[in-house]
């Protein structure tokens, strides 16, 4: 392939500029974690727990069985084979959920479901596969150790034991974890609310005519969605004009809603058109600055508010809007959650053609990757409003800030997109 | 290492066996998709295309300039450097968002803003840093060709161009595609509704205590979360007892809630224990099988109801039923949203330790993969009720039905859990 990706690039003195790492750490040192609180656990999913789940029982917490067939004493089938059965009494049947109290005696054996409690007397389970499955006797075609195919009490877990720590966040299985332990509630730090919105007089409601010199709004329903796929409640405010009287009560009116706002948009030049940058700058509580990034250079994080809720200023291009959430955003939204380094899970791969970054500035350019072949295809048009191929992307090549140029076969860091 | 990871294992008549890939396949045949819905681009976030979607503009709609700068011909400033800049006359200046008619005419500039429509005339934007940021006369320290900086009306996508294919699932960045393409709404496969139904005398709910012989439910947690996982709406019916009398209306309740019903539990032995094979099967829409698989070997699939709901009925054990899941009934939500071959994805590892499996089956182990080092770790505690372990895992290791040992340092494919 010849295609070469990249962008043209100014005048930026590298001294102006904020590395992503310092950027990030004064992220993660402003923002505290929300309080936590008692959940039910169909309602904790996607939460982080503030507390280990330690095992209230035994996992298993009864000796049972690991199959349906029949429990008995290992010695009493001692040289069983397919030719030389052993024929024992059958004395009753013991199933998964019954809570009675059986034994068994030499000679005899239980008829027993996989799950239920082992009886007395019983140490090893034969399977039916290997019985003749009878009711009143059954003949018995192969020997066990004792213990065969017995889930033995604390087998999974000990009492008490640690099963999930504190900073866990709740999937499936670890919602399964929870249950299994007897955990009806769980104390997490809840899900973040997002409060998204979109600044500039170009910005049209999707679904309106466009008139010339006017975009469709994608950016604030973007990053909503993102939110929420990131697990937090997101609520999206339609677009505000620049104009600082609009801003400020649009802005103030959200604050209850949301544990964290994201703006888009209004940050570049810093002039009068850059209403987010003008006006939330003079409250002296967020820093704009221009980060060592592409795309994604100027922008902002603080805190607003009587609660000093953190407030991310992001650009209004939406693939710079769309990387810088994932870079910055990301992490804080781990912050509130009690999680002090949540990022995308980064793979390498190796670039399929040649690949062009500003010097000083760490790239992010959007890529098709492929797990299985361990190559990672940039996309062509990576202008930072070039909204048809965001669409495209499943993954975000990484460049570093000392590299400007990547050949095809070179191997590069891939963050993988959700 | 030394440990090694596996099962004991019986003796399975393979010719009993039906293949993942048949069960697959009979499943997949068997689900129609959901009828397609208009919805919201906020509410359409996980949902899957049922529609191509076009550019109903060129994207970006018009001309317009890339930087906050000054519009100009580039042949005004031809020759221009740091040391021989050219001033020209500033008319006036455009904003993003301005829809009045302005023009550039030669030896002049206009300010302009990132996003602005090109005026008339104008053929390139000199950013503002190579620039002396002048309002009344600007003085320009380099030369550019032309097109410069300027975003070109289509330069994104072409009108009437698709931007996503019918069958694409909608995450934050298609919806941004929708959004800045003006679309409001979008026609599509709606998210699917699962019914989870834990079965079994032994369950009681989290939060009660235990008796002897008795566990706490685990399964119906899990499945709802991983159906939530899998963007599904779900719902969880608490734990019925082994009673057919109980069992079919529980399940016939739940018809009219789910366009996919999901058991666990009462499908091993076939007894009257098995009271979700008993029950169901004589229905005689539901085939019950043994999957060339561990775990998850005894399993069911069919259709239920007037309406023909898809059901699956898992096994009990809880990793069991997290493995089917994903395996299977991930699948079978993905045909319900029109795509044939929704699935886990996928890598190469090298396994940190030996393996066994049992021959003619299909084992997916747990285990803990690390991307960066390429490496998978066994779990210990594979056994299929082993609940605390699965909680650990973030992988899932294939053994093909023709290993039955892997050695330390071998290659595995590995599904990466979500």
């Amino acid at each position: 392939m010849t295609t070469e990706v990249g962008h043209h690039h100014h005048n930026v003195d590298p001294k102006e500029l904020t590395s992503v790492e310092a950027h990030l750490a004064d992220i993660l040192d402003r923002i505290r974690p929300l309080p936590p609180t008692q959940l039910g656990i169909s309602e904790a999913e996607g939460c982080v727990l503030a507390e280990d789940i330690t095992a209230r029982q035994p996992l298993p917490p009864f000796d049972n069985s690991a199959m349906d067939g029949y429990a008995l004493l290992a010695s009493d089938v001692t040289g069983a084979s397919r030719d030389r059965p052993v024929t024992l009494r059958v004395s009753g049947e013991v199933a998964a959920g019954d809570t009675g109290a059986y034994a068994v005696t030499p000679g005899s054996a239980l008829r027993i479901t996989t799950g239920a409690q082992m009886p007395g007397g019983a140490d090893a389970v034969v399977p039916i596969e290997d019985t003749d499955g009878g009711v009143a006797q059954v003949t018995i075609r192969t020997a066990v150790e004792p213990g065969h195919a017995v889930r033995f009490s604390g087998g999974d877990a000990r009492e008490g034991e640690v099963l999930l720590p504190r900073g866990t966040r709740l999937g499936p299985m670890q919602i399964a974890v929870l249950a299994a332990s007897g955990h009806a509630r769980a104390e997490v730090y809840p899900r973040p609310r997002v409060v998204v919105v979109s600044t500039g007089d170009e910005l049209i409601e999707p679904g309106h005519a466009l008139r010339p010199g006017k975009i469709w709004d994608s950016n604030s329903f973007m990053l909503a969605a993102a939110a929420r796929e990131a697990g937090c409640l997101a609520f999206r405010h339609g677009p505000v004009p620049d104009d600082p009287l609009e801003l400020l009560p649009a802005i103030e009116d959200q604050l209850l809603r949301g544990d964290l706002l994201v703006t888009s948009g209004g940050v570049s030049m810093g002039g009068r058109h850059d209403v987010v940058k003008d006006t939330l700058g003079r409250l002296g509580t967020i820093q704009f600055r221009k980060i060592a990034m592409q795309p994604g250079m100027p922008q902002g994080f603080g805190t607003i508010g009587e609660d000093r809720t953190p407030i991310f200023t992001l650009p209004g291009n939406p693939v710079s809007a769309y990387v810088s959430f994932q870079v910055f955003v990301l992490a804080a939204l781990g912050a509130l959650q009690g999680q002090q380094d949540r990022k995308l899970p980064s793979v390498h791969a190796t670039v399929t053609a040649p690949l062009h970054s500003p010097p000083g500035r760490r790239s992010y350019l959007r890529g098709v990757l492929d797990r299985v072949d361990g190559t990672v295809a940039p996309l062509s048009g990576q202008g930072s409003h070039q909204v048809a191929t965001l669409g495209k992307a499943n993954a975000l090549i990484v460049v570093p800030e000392w590299v400007v140029h990547m050949k095809e076969g070179d191997d590069a860091e891939v963050l993988c997109l959700p």
